[in-house]
């Protein structure tokens, strides 16, 4: 897999990707990723690479012409997948970074001060993608996070292939309670079935768990998890501890 | 506002946080924030700070105690409200950014391997944040996009009380494209309403558009938006000239 990435941090953003577990992953070649200045490709003496929005007399917007060529020199004429990250996009979910670890060719344009100019957006984004409901003061660390979801799907990321089947949000459940040495800390002990070597107890606990985990934080994640009869059994039964207390 | 983060990679937080607008913002102080290096609390000889966990083949977990120990030396008997970056926690929202620009003191604990023991959580959390349905490889990302987020909000960082107002998810609704010079791009025509100087007409098209563009991408938020009569004729006329399509 090949990204770009489109910014006025490209500093920032390789900073990162050289860095823990997507740092590793680079290096062995699980995916190669080039950050672009898109201050080289503006054509402006002072290389500036913004103006004030028309009709507004506050903020400044990023221009098209510095992006355009930018995207030109980074394509080469290829034809990358280009995302904008923008809070006006699609909400990134699990599902989707696994989608988008499918491709080959990712573009990403990071925004930032007021924005970008709408028309460059029309002309070459094929999708805007924000990691959330919120507005941050620039599309770097949303660029990161796309990056780092998913990279971490990529083969050859984690150690293990299944590392990631029991996570949360990979079968729409949140994952079970995990514990390591000491057994006991601070008065609290792990909890007796880990100990305890059982296989089926131990797989039958954690299931409850991820299931009253979800309940409890994320009811709305049960909706559409995918639950047989025992996994009803114990949300009915939390629900009835409940009502009695 | 006081903000501490417990990490394993503080230099990449370091590096952010000296970036741009809220690098700038931190010079002017606006915040201050410290980045802790949990491995330099852990009393291993070989500085670990995980361990395998608990009956699980695989991955690593982080241990209680040199959290706990680098959180007590960063609290220094403060009360901080602790914050545990986490695809478990509840979603992060503008409004909830909103929230957390009001208090004086957060700590941020930053999860790395396959996550931390979950007897520090009930020890010395007070929140679990999430700021979407994917999973990352680490909590940092996590923790400069929430500290980005509320940062944003404090008084003095960005150069317009206003900035925000008319912005994505401040109000409910997306917001209205801009444009910027020049006038045409690409054969792209900026707008003509937005060239005619007329401050009624132009408020008139922008709220439309704003209406328009969390109607095409964002039905879902329409629903809690704050909409009058006009607002509601642009949607009933909307649909309309799509059914006649």
């Amino acid at each position: 897999m090949r990204i770009d990435i489109a910014t006025l941090f490209p500093e920032m953003c390789e900073y990162y990707l050289n860095e823990s577990i997507v740092g590793r992953a680079k290096e062995k070649g699980v995916f190669e990723v080039y950050c672009h200045n898109i201050r080289d490709y503006t054509l402006d003496k002072h290389r500036r690479v913004d103006d004030t929005p028309y009709s507004e007399q506050k903020g400044m917007l990023m221009q098209c012409d510095p992006i355009f060529r930018c995207f030109e020199a980074a394509a080469q004429g290829r034809k990358p997948h280009v995302i904008y990250m923008s809070p006006q996009g699609k909400v990134l979910t699990q599902n989707r970074c696994r989608e988008l670890s499918q491709l080959s060719d990712i573009f990403i344009l990071c925004g930032h001060y007021e924005g970008v100019d709408e028309r460059v957006i029309e002309e070459i984004v094929d999708e805007e993608i924000s990691i959330g409901d919120y507005v941050l003061t620039g599309g770097e660390l949303p660029a990161l996070v796309l990056v780092d979801g998913v990279v971490r799907m990529l083969e050859g990321t984690l150690s293990y292939a299944d590392c990631y089947e029991d996570e949360s949000h990979y079968s729409g459940l949140l994952e079970y309670p995990q514990y390591t040495r000491p057994e006991v800390w601070h008065g609290r002990k792990v909890p007796e079935v880990l100990l305890s070597g059982h296989h089926a107890n131990i797989a039958r606990w954690r299931r409850e768990q991820r299931i009253l985990t979800t309940l409890k934080k994320r009811p709305d994640m049960l909706e559409s998890a995918d639950l047989d009869e025992k996994d009803m059994a114990v949300i009915d039964n939390f629900n009835k501890m409940k009502n009695e207390q």
